[in-house]
């Protein structure tokens, strides 16, 4: 934490900084500049509010210096981290493609999805049973019926689940039902879920919220990480911006970004991040091209017969495409595709 | 909706549009233009997805015409909805002022700042027992036992109580203790926690969240309504934007939109809006003067030494100058300061 | 500007950076951490760029501690700046109102219009001659005759001229035609025509750009100022984000902001605030609760016909509304309206 | 346009904005549905504001369904349109690179990085001698000398030259000295400038604003190609979002959408668009992958004496690195690089 203090602050106003600090159990190092004089604090670890600083008289402003989360940063773990789910590992040398429908609708659905899915080369069945909708009128996901769906669908197809959670009784359903729970967008901030999610034996996928920094998103990993569950995955799925040519704004540079500062995996959702299937190719390719891990792509069979979400959904054969581009742009980015899962299919 | 079609659209692509429309149930209206052909719908009831129609042969686009929210509109209820908090009624000729601390921090603190809340004119007592805190490591509230501080000043002092339910479970304990349910800006979207609420008998104050729009916060809305929970106060507090000059951006303009097409009172938080104990008091004047039914303040006696976002709380003397400025601003706008609780002070 | 190294910095790669630091002119002032080392330099008189110093090894970041303008900083000069239009004075005890259509189109119109304004309690007229559009196939003024046409009325009815510039040799035109020179907000940055300006006798109404922050502002406002003219009052007019409900999100505590680190006056435009004729008179309000030293606002007596935003005009009744409003306000934040123009009117 | 009127209007508003409509030689088609009455509208060119029929009584709301540009519409114009910039053509199969400086700081520096590009494989050489920046008492450019350093460059090193230029009279500067006109972001709306532009013989290189639509990039576009200059190339270089991990937030997503709508090329700026060195690579890779026809970089031989951005400018074999990347990605985007560029160097 730095002090800066005001232009014309007196040198008692100063002195008194110092000894707040000093009764802080902190350092306090003075610079005496031309203009303003600023204060250095050491030994504090991360939980110094600025607010107790900068309501002291003659303070202009507190800058924090250190990152505010731990496990999940780079520093506390030099390597990157890899997720096992049921045996895909997210993270490491292989990319991993995730696909199915936004939501579970039926099992001849899901069970045509996710063939589709497997056949393509995709490694993990994607499919929502509780489905977080902006209006109450809208179909709301067929809950546990759903999650059973989704395991006769793994256990035929052979295809790991991940699906989604939406408060702390839901993740105990998902981890009868699944293989990695997903923490949603709006939900990147239910601290509560995020807990529940943390004593977890499944892996997380955490969605970046629709407003949130990379900080922010790091913070709420924390949370999961914090709780005694290391295996979390990030997705980049779109922040909101006034921009309107797509649903959301794919911010890609995050994927960078997160891996400088974290050990954790990274995929990216160009479903949801674009909001129109003819963007779902370019900016999966892009996605992949900034350094993303993998991908999570929505993929319907009959998309305009979809209850939710249907026109950012993929067909079968464009992902079919998709994972064949994939597999031609791996080696670009020193990568190449996850082999195929061997979860042996019950069906 | 209104379908509109692509300029080299065939006639077959229009009337097969206009067929599957038929096939809906609904009514097709076709509009031949000079440039190119539109389609009016008639006859759904707001549940139709635009990616039905728009994932049809020759369809450039889908525009939705109606809005999506229902109970809360104004053409559903024309006059304006009056939330009874323990006698305290928000939303009428009276404009309502909260205070209170960030977070309970213990009986000494709550008490102090709600005697200084009650003798400066503030209504309801605000306080948080359960904080949702972007770090793990930060503050998480003293939880029940907080709650249980409130519900003692609240007897000692005279003020009724809101304060913040973070999951469904959390609800329960909220209205053992307390007489509104406060649900955040990271829970506007957080649907469990939602419909729990809207199934309680307390009133709810939920703020809108940082990225939603107001159609969004509505529908947030909309899902505690239809519930069975009528009595919601919508609360703006601020929208993440790339301004950095406060830690929100607070858009008062909400409050004239939400008061043209919803019926539900809507009060402004001029703490979190702004971040900065400076700019409370301005930002405060300005909600009022733009028609909001009422403000939700931090005020904390020691706001250097607070346990959460002290550097936006205001000291009781400038609450008392805010509550006097309010009552002098009030009749510009037509309203006047809300009558002093009667709630029988029992310490 | 302070200097943070990484955490695995060698003693070499400090060193290394005092020495730059020294070879800039700057002195350097290391602060020993725990966790890390930091550097605090003084000396610099705000023009160091960041990358130099974060271009060396070791270095994590650069972190600027003083504000980059100067002149228009409070700092600089203590008390507010009181620019004289025409003998109207902004930024003192008196409100001001601008009022006037959006562009010019005849000679009727603006006449009508200025009569309504003047008869309401105005004090200065605007409309456009030169305006900036998005698109190339719209209305895009009267240019020099709409000039004419403000000048005639000026003198006809009595109100002090301001009209927007788009390039240098446009401020020559209103230079001769008006009293005061806008600068709209897609030209907040158009270095050039703030140069031009910044060489004018006439006072100027810089905008606030769509995406521009305060410091930003100020800036823009610092290259008028640095050139000789210090004659310039600030206007927020919105700017754009995710919101959807008005045209551009009004940012009302840039006002306090501004206010705190500039003496500069600052008014607001509710009516490119907010795009909606019905919520210019609550943004009004609020404005000037918010600490606004005056409004500029949108009429005209046919908003239906208006060859340009005609549906963020206000009818003259409706401005006449809001005047006596403002009149009712100005108390509440210690001011008054400014006294009529005393402009002898030739007409 | 479509015309919604409110589920309260009357027959005679109804008929009220019919007959207006035909007032102004369009033709109304009236959709009378059971919630409410919607009109469209057939006839308009594209030059009908919304705002004269939003001002009619009983009307909710008027939505525009046609796009407001026109040549550069792909509906105009089938195929990609080719630019030729000196011979290197930027929009058909080949990959362009530019590269260069930030700004033209001496002789010795341009020659320098100049020679780097084109033996990396650059098509292009960039670099600034007006310079917009955001503090007037930053490095503004070497101005006309710069010019001619550039001049003098080209003529050594055989790579044609783009520079930006601020105002009209910067443009017959440009003329005089270059091959391709530079418009940035903070003018893509300075009108004037984009008219000037518009009766060049040179190529225009038109990069988005920082808060523009796509819309708003093609109609500026549209000024351009209205003025009778049909070559334009669009640039991506980033927004400004909330998000603070890096200066702008590079859009990818504008490419495939200004594909999908216009047939003028888009190349992207990974160094804007990011503002951080070791971000440049990642996001140039993605750039190419979300269908961009070239990339501008920065590049420095001393970056950490780069009197503007040099945190941004990559080193000479970093570029050489990323012109290797971009040519391995290539054949995934079922492109390949340009050929090398035949001006013959006469130093």
């Amino acid at each position: 934490m730095l002090v800066v203090m005001k232009k014309d602050a007196t040198q008692e106003q100063i002195d008194h900084v110092i000894e707040a600090i000093g009764r802080l159990g902190l350092s306090a190092h003075p610079i005496p500049g031309a203009q303003r004089t600023a204060i250095g604090i050491t030994g504090n670890k991360g939980s110094l509010d600025r607010n107790i600083l900068e309501s002291l008289d003659g303070v202009l402003e507190a800058i924090p210096v250190s990152k505010p989360f731990k496990q999940v940063s780079r520093e506390w773990r030099q390597d990157d981290t890899v997720v096992d789910v049921a045996g895909v590992k997210i993270g490491g040398p292989h990319l991993v493609l995730i696909g199915g429908p936004c939501a579970v609708e039926s099992l001849e659905q899901v069970r045509a999805v996710a063939r589709a899915v497997k056949a393509a080369g995709g490694h993990l069945l994607r499919g929502g049973a509780f489905k977080p909708r902006t209006s109450p009128y809208s179909f709301q996901g067929l809950g546990e019926e759903g999650l059973r769906i989704l395991a006769q669908v793994r256990d035929e197809v052979g295809l790991p689940v991940v699906t989604e959670a939406l408060d702390p009784d839901g993740v105990g359903l998902v981890e009868t039902y699944a293989d990695m729970i997903q923490i949603g967008a709006r939900n990147m901030q239910n601290f509560s879920l995020l807990k529940r999610a943390g004593k977890s034996r499944l892996p997380v996928l955490l969605k970046r919220g629709m407003s949130a920094t990379i900080d922010e998103l790091l913070l709420a990993a924390e949370y999961v990480v914090s709780e005694g569950n290391p295996n979390v995955v990030l997705c980049e799925r779109g922040v909101r911006t006034f921009a309107n040519h797509t649903r959301n704004t794919l911010d890609l540079s995050a994927i960078p970004a997160v891996k400088g500062v974290s050990h954790l995996p990274i995929i990216a959702d160009p479903s949801h991040g674009t909001g129109r299937r003819e963007k779902v190719l370019p900016m999966a390719r892009a996605s992949i091209a900034a350094g993303a891990d993998g991908l999570i792509v929505e993929v319907h069979h009959q998309p305009e017969r979809a209850l939710s979400d249907g026109h950012q959904a993929i067909y079968p054969d464009m992902f079919a495409d998709l994972v064949e581009q994939i597999r031609r742009l791996a080696p670009v980015v020193d990568r190449d595709m996850h082999p195929p899962v061997e979860v042996p299919a019950a069906g």
